[in-house]
């Protein structure tokens, strides 16, 4: 860990947050390449009723616009939430070369929990993997969101 | 297998077939509710510069606009592709009734070939399955369209 991803995963943490003021689960994501951010992405599920937008697929799909191609073998991915299947299997297809994870998702998560599939040499990519940064913070943010709802 | 299956999987091979000619590997999808196609997707993944943009993930975004929910509980998904990871992954979010697989990818595919993401009973989600539906058509485009670009 290093201090420049703490920093990088707090602007995740506030895309999160952005996330729970339309309703959604706050998870958020931030693509950095060379220490700049080139995309921000936020859980968008609810209100774009669509079950693809999660964080890091609207961070991924607001890049591609602007990329000459779909492999981001340079970028790091800041996640505040231990990525889905879907998720892990987004950052696999886009080659990224670094995922950096906040809190881990014991149910569904798939770097890790439920499954390992950044790590496993049988597919074809396996990104560098960090865990903990912020952990806490957005251990905090879901909790508080849910316990809001349940009120 | 019902003839509706084979007509709804060769709407998707038709997609698959549109693929290839913006050199995109000839996969299709269609989402079916109530025996009419609700939305219909090939992979656009070179020429959108996406590595999200697989058949399935155009077909789920494309409908995701006129749904009321991400959930889609009655709705079939036709591939002629075993699902890579974050496409199973895609497909379980999305809570998918039922999933029709024409040919399989022994190499990235997530449906039994390297994983088999769809009958985990520790996820969420585990839709009905069908294989084989027109395999040996979509194979042939995949081979075809190889063959074309190694020439």
């Amino acid at each position: 860990m290093t201090t420049s991803d703490e920093v990088f995963m707090a602007r995740a943490l506030e895309a999160a947050q952005f996330a729970a003021q339309h309703d959604d689960v706050p998870v958020g994501c931030v693509l950095v390449r060379d220490s700049a951010i080139i995309a921000v992405g936020e859980n968008r599920r609810e209100i774009d009723h669509d079950a693809t937008a999660h964080a890091e697929l609207v961070a991924l799909r607001a890049l591609s616009h602007d990329e000459p191609s779909w492999r981001l073998s340079d970028v790091t991915a800041y996640v505040t939430l231990e990525p889905c299947v879907m998720c892990a299997g987004a950052l696999l297809n886009a080659r990224v070369a670094r995922v950096v994870i906040a809190a881990m998702d014991e149910k569904a998560g798939a770097v890790g929990s439920r499954y390992n599939l950044l790590a496993d040499p049988r597919l074809f990519h396996e990104p560098e993997l960090e865990f903990g940064v912020l952990a806490t913070q957005s251990a905090q943010l879901l909790q508080t969101f849910f316990l809001e709802r349940r009120a």
